[in-house]
C-alpha cells in the first residue's frame, strides 16, 4: 500500500511530476511546500492556475499566449508593426522580450518544418504572417529560427514563399555567444562563427 | 516593459517560481507547457491543487498531512498501533512508507529541537505521542530522526521524556548507506559505521 494512493495528495504529486524539470522527488518537495502553507501557496497557485486557463488564448494576430487578443505587443501602437521578427516558439518570443532587444512585433510559427515528425507547411501557424506581408504594412521580416537543420529548412521556406513579396527578409547572426569562450563550442557553432567574421 | 508584466501568465510563472526546486527558467518551461495544454494539463493541476487545499488536514493523531482525520494510517487496523516511529516530517515518514518497511504508526514532529532556530519542546507535536504511551497502547517507540546535531538533541530529548514510562525506545542504525561506498562518506557516518559493527 501506498501512503496517499488515489487521494488528493498523491493525485497532486502525480501532476506536478508530469511538469516539464519535475521528477517524482521534487514533486513531492514542491507538493510538501504547498500543503504545509496552504492559504499562502497552494490557494494562490490553483488560483492563478484557475485565472490562466480561464484568460490566457492564443493572439489571432501572431500566435502568442496572452490574457487579450490581440495580444498586448499587437496591440501596442508604440511597436513598430512593420518589423515582424518570426520565432518558432511563445519560449522564444518571451526570451527576445525579456532581453528588451526588438521593437517590433512577432509571429510565433508555433514549430518548424520536419521531414521526420511529419510536420509541413499547413503545421505552422504562417497564415496571419502572410496576410500582414500582403496588406503591406510589413518592411522587414527577421527570421529568428533555431539554428537547427529544421530551423534552416523553416527559414528557407519562408524566404522562398516572401521573396516575391518584396519585403526584406533577415536572418539573426549565428556564432559565439556572447560571453562564451570558444574552446566549449561545438563545431557547427565556430563554422558559423567564422564565416560572418566581419572587420575589427 | 516585460510582456506579461501583472498578466495571468506572469502570476503564474512567479508563483512556479517559487516551489522549491523552480527557478525562473524552469518555472517558464512548466507555465508554457501547462498553457499550450490547458484542458489536459492546466485545468486538472488546478483542481488537484484546490481539492488538496480543500481537504488535507492534519492528523490529529500522528500529525501527518492526509484527506481524512484520523490519517489512513492511523485509522488503519491492520497496522502496528503498538509501535510508534517518530520521525521530522511528513516528507520523512512518505519516505519510510514508499519503502514499505515500517508496519506500525507514526508520530511527526514537525522539526527538531534546535537552540539555533529558537525551537523548544513546546514547538514540536509530541503531544499525542505522550498521550498514546500513558494510554498503554504503546509497546515500543522508534526514534527516525536525522542523524544531525539537533536530531541528536531532539532524540535524547525525547528518550529523556519517555524512559519513565517503561516504553521501549530504540533509534534507527546509521552506518554505511546500502549501495554506498566507503570513500565517497563522510567521517561522521564511517565513525557511526565502525562503533556500529557487527560480528559478519
Amino acid at each position: 500500500m501506498t501512503l496517499t494512493a488515489g487521494g488528493d495528495i498523491e493525485r497532486l504529486v502525480r501532476l506536478l511530476s508530469r511538469l516539464p524539470g519535475m521528477g517524482p522527488r521534487s514533486a513531492r518537495r514542491a507538493a510538501l511546500a504547498l500543503l504545509t502553507q496552504p492559504q499562502a501557496r497552494l490557494v494562490p497557485l490553483a488560483h492563478a492556475m484557475e485565472a490562466a486557463a480561464r484568460n490566457v488564448r492564443t493572439c489571432s494576430v501572431c500566435g502568442t499566449l496572452d490574457s487579450h487578443d490581440p495580444c498586448a505587443i499587437c496591440a501596442d501602437p508604440q511597436r513598430d508593426h512593420g518589423l515582424v521578427c518570426v520565432v518558432e516558439t511563445v519560449g522564444d518570443l518571451w526570451a527576445l522580450e525579456r532581453a528588451v532587444i526588438h521593437r517590433g512585433v512577432y509571429q510565433v510559427l508555433g514549430g518548424t518544418l520536419s521531414a521526420l515528425s511529419g510536420r509541413g507547411p499547413d503545421d505552422l501557424n504562417t497564415r496571419s504572417l502572410f496576410e500582414r506581408v500582403r496588406s503591406g504594412e510589413v518592411r522587414e521580416v527577421i527570421l529568428a529560427l533555431g539554428a537547427t537543420v529544421e530551423g534552416a529548412t523553416t527559414a528557407h521556406w519562408l524566404h522562398e514563399r516572401l521573396a516575391p513579396t518584396g519585403v526584406a527578409v533577415t536572418r539573426v547572426g549565428h556564432g559565439v555567444p556572447i560571453g562564451g569562450s570558444l574552446d566549449v563550442l561545438d563545431d557547427g557553432t565556430l563554422a558559423a562563427a567564422l564565416s560572418a567574421r566581419r572587420p575589427a
